[in-house]
């Protein structure tokens, strides 16, 4: 997860405090130079009853879930996988074969890219946590801070499924099979992240928390205006009737909800409509354009034309 | 920390339901080739009320010890530390102060090695947790096995402290200061590891559940038999009251006492006790013969000439 508002600043002050021992805090994942390229490192702590429940998903489910929450800020670098280690709290009441669950879900993830379980560590807790530490390769690695005005924005995928999945779930009942599909299943865009790193992308970010929330970061990094028209947005079909019994537009819906894992990428105006359908013919996700990078700071969500204000979504409140 | 024998287990049983997709799992670090040399990863979860008590330690050592218990499996790879990253969880009883308070341990102890914080996470939990993901480099790393019949083994320091700080702390007293100071601020070894490393180390193993325990799995993964001599182990002083109110042998206290992270090291014989005082006067740490391998398998701990077997320790229990 990336860090919301409230986490954002807790962190700000783990830094100050850390003074010169702290080395590259800030994106979700570490670079450490190597002798090919550089090693790619992210670390994701999904803590049952803030990240995830076990009413609502399998255990299988909620390893597959937290393995992705890793894997997608590599895939946000750009980079390959090599593996994962995985870290295991685990409650007194959960038996031999809920661990077995929750470690298949977690294999079939980082399998799913190519990788592979390279490690980890158990403990009892009184709730189910996983962290998940996911190492990567990437000749150039792509952070948050590099867009520059003129850059256009391309996402992939569609946003909204995750949301509409947690908001039938809130009002206890079962969400739709897709949009079920999308909050259980995430794919992680290490195939996109590839593809545009080496298109020549200059920042990217992975949607954990909502398109709002996480182009805020990449503006605040890159020190420009993200302008993003939610018409442009594709969104998932389960959307629209979630958004209707909340009274809002379903742009807003899926700009506001977390979880999508997919990727906002900064392109240089150079990358065209007929590359961006090479690759998505390649990997099998869809690339659309949806706003651009300007002068300034902050971000701007249009809607119909209109200005829209949107939140971050924040764990850690 | 090692699985204990429950944990170990558990460990299995998650290996054969991953098949294929698990490389390398068994050892406390995951080694990845990389240009020059290898990278080593330890990941190592610590959590209140299992691993730590805030009433025993300061936030500050307890941030220390947990970082500690992920870099002395680097030490134990003969390694260098680049950095680590840490992912936390947090009781919502915690306060701003508290978070840069566990931070400023973590960073402290990777800085005295000479690593830096790399990253991290954040997550509200129901109890204080670390999880922190130690990564650095050895040019040949130094597994659990490769111990050969013949070999000498070596310890790093001395052993039982951290076991009569906690049992102080167990009978509701405060423990010795010289005691307390070995459970709430173990160095990890990594200059030792080095130097054991590059003077021909076959096997290593950090200490961190028991020297009974931990020579077990050395000895299984050499498949070798591993013959101790109790009488030659260097004990911390404040062991002999605290064995004595529990009626053991002060060799069989330290021996069974986990959390000291000193390292054992099967050394080839042409390894002297010059070489040891050399790297005991290079690293401040002293070095000593305590045993020795054989063909066979398991550990024989001798106490004053006697046979002694121990149960190893299991967190998972």
């Amino acid at each position: 997860m990336k860090p919301g508002p409230g986490e954002f600043e807790r962190i700000r002050r783990i830094i100050a405090e850390l003074g010169p021992l702290a080395s590259g805090i800030g994106d979700d994942c570490a670079i450490v130079p190597d002798g090919s390229g550089r090693l790619v490192v992210s670390t994701d702590l999904s803590v049952e009853g803030v990240h995830f429940r076990t009413q609502w998903l399998t255990l299988k489910e909620i390893g597959w879930r937290a393995a992705v929450s890793s894997l997608s800020d590599l895939a946000a670098e750009g980079a390959s996988v090599v593996g994962l280690l995985a870290s295991l709290g685990v409650p007194r009441s959960a038996g031999e074969t809920d661990l077995t669950e929750v470690m298949a879900g977690v294999g079939a993830a980082v399998g799913a890219v190519g990788g592979a379980v390279l490690g980890g560590d158990l403990s009892r807790a009184d709730q189910w946590l996983i962290d998940v530490v996911s190492l990567g390769r990437a000749a150039r690695p792509v952070t948050r801070a590099g867009a520059r005005p003129g850059d256009q924005l391309w996402l992939t995928g569609r946003l909204g499924g995750a949301r509409a999945a947690l908001a039938a779930w809130q009002r206890r009942s079962e969400p739709a099979p897709a949009a079920r599909e999308a909050f259980a299943h995430p794919l992680p865009r290490i195939r996109s992240g590839l593809a545009l790193a080496q298109s020549g992308a200059t920042a990217m970010i992975d949607l954990s928390d909502g398109l709002g929330g996480d182009a805020a970061h990449l503006a605040a990094d890159s020190a420009a205006l993200l302008e993003i028209d939610l018409s442009l947005v594709p969104i998932h079909p389960d959307v629209p009737p979630e958004a209707q019994r909340e009274r809002i537009p379903a742009g807003q819906f899926a700009a506001l909800g977390g979880e999508d894992y997919e990727l906002l990428a900064a392109m240089p105006v150079e990358f065209s409509a007929v590359d961006s359908t090479r690759i998505a013919a390649e990997t099998g996700v869809a690339l659309t354009r949806i706003g651009r990078v300007a002068p300034g700071s902050g971000v701007r969500l249009l809607l119909e034309g209109e200005p829209l204000s949107l939140p971050g979504f924040d764990h850690f409140v």
